[in-house]
């Protein structure tokens, strides 16, 4: 056996969607490219603002000595500083370079966090629907996940996660902006939540970090302000990219950020930053480091995904498919029309159209739809989703 | 406690490397940095060759559309063929991209191999002097080092790994041209070492990698030839980077490459594929995967760092000190003229001279020198070797 029980375990777990996938890329093969409506990927269509191929072309044509040696393992601190200003504008709380280690997008900000503070067997709550890579970054540092349910609207039930916090809990994962749902969380949300887990932390006299998966937090619609955690609970931990907000994601740059009134917070980041070496990340991207320094506040057109959001809301709702409105992100989370998400995301292949069964994100009956995609893809798939709901509602 | 038990005795274990680096940073801030000699870091002083910033201005010119964007988690098809042809042409064995996973660089590359093949216990033997980094990779996938020493050259005693690898052990590191010491295995070596696992698989009825750490394969002196294992070793898997070769070390791009006729090699590249998504690196960075692609055989002047060593190699054996003359990478490990060797790099800072003592490397009684530095640094450090070997050498 080449390779390990846990990753065989792993991999086997995730064949089904890894099928889906490669029965869409034989889809492709067939039909080409262009007759199929691939809705499946939260892949960017958009290329990156053009003031990234401003600072990118000024790099390249004038290079700075030595931009791509080792840094320190916390990334630049010119990078660090301008990230902890944009936080700081953002948030109203006041952020130093110390505050921020610069990782491999917000897929290595997460593992480097969890690495940093799991003991093994402690627990991670998060929330279904989740991203379903929180189960394995949880598995990778011997975590234990422990999944709670959302209410209707996909937010987490604060009685449930009363109830779900024990004397192991470690942390709570929440990601707002949500991917698979669209959901944005409220300030009076975020309020509730901090003043639950301060309860928590001081009925079991245990630490209990909330980690904040933002890396959404600027692809938010109909004017809405983002509410961010760092006011409500001091034990906040950020893990973020730029993969969605200047559409880099092949480029893997991000950033943790800690509470600056986080309890043991030096400590803390001198163990991010000694995770994000061990871990063999080693630093965020040395270029990528130098161009987003200058790119804290640009982001992509949110306009525009809105645009694609409100295409596809309205014509999936006149069709009949129950889907709450996403407030953020580039998601769309329908009810599936037959209780078995994956035979209607079968049926969906029949007419070409690729999404994920819900199953994929800890919730069976629902499917994803990514439209951060390109107009005509949205268009194409327009009839695939009339036919099959014809074919199973009642309505 | 912020930081987990594991993290906490890692960090407190590297606290005295730590603790070297933070009195160098105070002597630089004291004495100004020209004036202090900064052997201790692997931080390659060249800048990378013209021909990778002409790429890179090319793509920041003329962007490919799309380019920054997620791919497959193993890399660019086109990257990972080029990879495959150079593999091939260097090593005579058919590689194809089907061999060939792109990685954030050889530390992700090694975090990737390990966490795919390693059930917990599982042993991984490997050879002091060693790269300190490996220690912490093996015990990130709950895999158990094992340390064997070598020979007075550096090369690693086939009689104790006979008698070294059990049941338990599933792969061995090995790492030439070596981290410290500059020790280049010989093609008799690698030979006899694949002869000797095919032996003990035979013997356990068990699976053993043999993990080649290449990432200064490149940097080779003396008109040497480098010997692959490759052509020794089915069970073969090459860890690898451009940091060296291409002078390029924050940018963390790297690759895996399997032996073509590795048993059950499918598997074990789905494997690393999996784990390549699922620790966090999701995929090596985009642009550079880009750049790369046209760079497989280009290489820094490895001339200039052959002149470093003889310079440095030359006057320190004139001054008395025990050196194996390094045949590649840009280390030397001499013998420490006092046996503490934390003592001597004390002595060493005191003629304001960094160096690593050869504990860091599982190798007391040795220091590390790190001469990929410029000229004017290696012609200062001089004094500071010449006094402390006047204290200390009988000579």
């Amino acid at each position: 056996m080449s390779v390990s029980d846990r990753v065989r375990k792993g991999m086997v777990e995730g064949s089904w969607i890894r099928k889906m996938f490669e029965e869409g890329a034989i889809l492709k093969h067939r039909y080409g490219e262009e007759n199929i409506f691939d809705l499946s990927l939260g892949n960017p269509v958009m290329e990156p603002p053009v003031e990234f191929r401003r600072e990118l072309k000024k790099l390249a044509e004038h290079p700075l000595p030595g931009m791509h040696r080792y840094m320190g393992n916390a990334g630049y601190p010119e990078t660090r500083a301008a990230v902890a200003v944009q936080l700081s504008l953002e948030t109203g709380i006041k952020f130093t370079l110390n505050d921020i280690v610069m990782t491999c997008g917000a897929a290595g900000a997460l593992n480097v966090v969890l690495k940093t503070i799991l003991n093994p067997g402690d627990e991670v709550i998060m929330f279904a629907p989740y991203f379903v890579e929180y189960r394995h970054y949880i598995d990778n540092h011997n975590g234990v996940a422990r999944v709670l349910p959302t209410d209707e609207q996909f937010i987490p039930r604060l009685n449930d996660l009363e109830a779900g916090i024990g004397v192991k809990t470690r942390a709570v994962i929440i990601n707002s902006p949500n991917n698979p749902t669209g959901a944005v969380y409220s300030e009076d949300f975020v309020h509730q939540l901090g003043e639950l887990l301060r309860k928590k932390e001081a009925q079991y006299g245990t630490q209990i970090f909330l980690i904040s998966d933002e890396a959404y937090r600027k692809i938010i619609y109909d004017g809405l302000e983002y509410s961010s955690v760092l006011p409500y609970y001091t034990q906040s931990i950020i893990g973020t990219s730029h993969s969605k907000d200047l559409a880099l994601p092949g480029e893997r740059i991000g950033y943790i950020a800690v509470h600056p009134d986080c309890s043991q917070r030096d400590e803390l980041v001198d163990g991010f930053i000694f995770c994000n070496r061990t871990l063999g990340y080693v630093n965020a991207p040395a270029l990528m480091q130098h161009v987003v320094r200058h790119l804290q506040s640009v982001t992509v057109s949110v306009a525009e995904y809105q645009q694609k959001r409100d295409f596809l809301y309205d014509r999936l709702v006149d069709m009949g498919y129950s889907v709450v409105k996403p407030r953020g992100a580039f998601y769309m989370f329908p009810k599936s029309p037959l209780e078995d998400d994956i035979a209607f995301v079968a049926e969906l292949q029949q007419w070409k159209v690729l999404t994920v069964p819900g199953r994929g994100f800890g919730a069976p009956g629902y499917f994803r739809i990514s439209y951060c995609v390109d107009d005509r893809t949205l268009e194409g798939s327009l009839t695939g989703f009339q036919k099959a709901a014809q074919k199973f509602n009642s309505c």
